[in-house]
């Protein structure tokens, strides 16, 4: 059965679940980010997922990337699909600000995580579920 | 008329076009490194393009996840679209190994490149054209 690898679900809040990835929010409060994990099991690249199930991965990238633009109205948007410290697959979808913490240089391993206070992380954690499932 | 970034084409060199996107060879030693540039103007994230582009873009996105995953038998297969320096869109596509000098960061913002010597550089771009083109 699929599971959520523990080092994502440690980090994160489930958002909403996609036709195929569950969307989850980084408990980070130093940048809106969501991370996108196709629920099919074994998959460590993006070149592993059938072709169908990766022209659904791109759509929902460009969901998620535009719902956070619409949102946050950040700078830039940076996507990254790394992989290096945890094997399933997942994409990154971030918003960014010319003066956020690690601007701008990417935020993969800049610091330790800043975690929401838990009223914050409700409310936004609420407003995604919101748009995405509208 | 479309051309590719300044500070893109200072580091890199010409490796193919695909029916989207430039395809170059980052200069940098360190790791195989592969940049997608969309030959459409005026794009600065993944959703600007249209939709037929965004499909095509992953098409090239995944073929030269697999042209390098062959090649190079890397470790992890990293894909990135950040542009916090480059407004330009563009694609990176970079074979990742335990032992690379950034590993397991990101290699954005780590350290210098450096430059492949002159024929190896050729060599490389050669092989990768033929693979490309054939």
């Amino acid at each position: 059965m699929f599971e959520i690898h523990p080092a994502l679900a440690k980090d994160t809040t489930l958002v909403t679940l996609l036709p195929l990835c569950t969307v989850l929010l980084m408990n980070d409060a130093r940048y809106p980010w969501l991370i996108l994990v196709p629920v099919r099991d074994a998959m460590g690249e993006i070149h592993d997922l059938k072709v169908e199930d990766q022209r659904v991965l791109l759509q929902e990238i460009v969901k998620t990337s535009k719902i956070m633009k619409s949102l946050y109205t950040p700078d830039k948007i940076n996507i990254g699909a790394l992989g290096n410290l945890v094997p399933q697959l997942h994409v990154h979808v971030i918003a960014r600000y010319k003066d956020d913490f690690a601007w701008p240089g990417p935020v993969w391993g800049q610091g330790d995580a800043v975690p929401y206070d838990a009223g914050k992380l409700k409310t936004l954690r609420d407003q995604l579920v919101d748009v995405f499932e509208k």
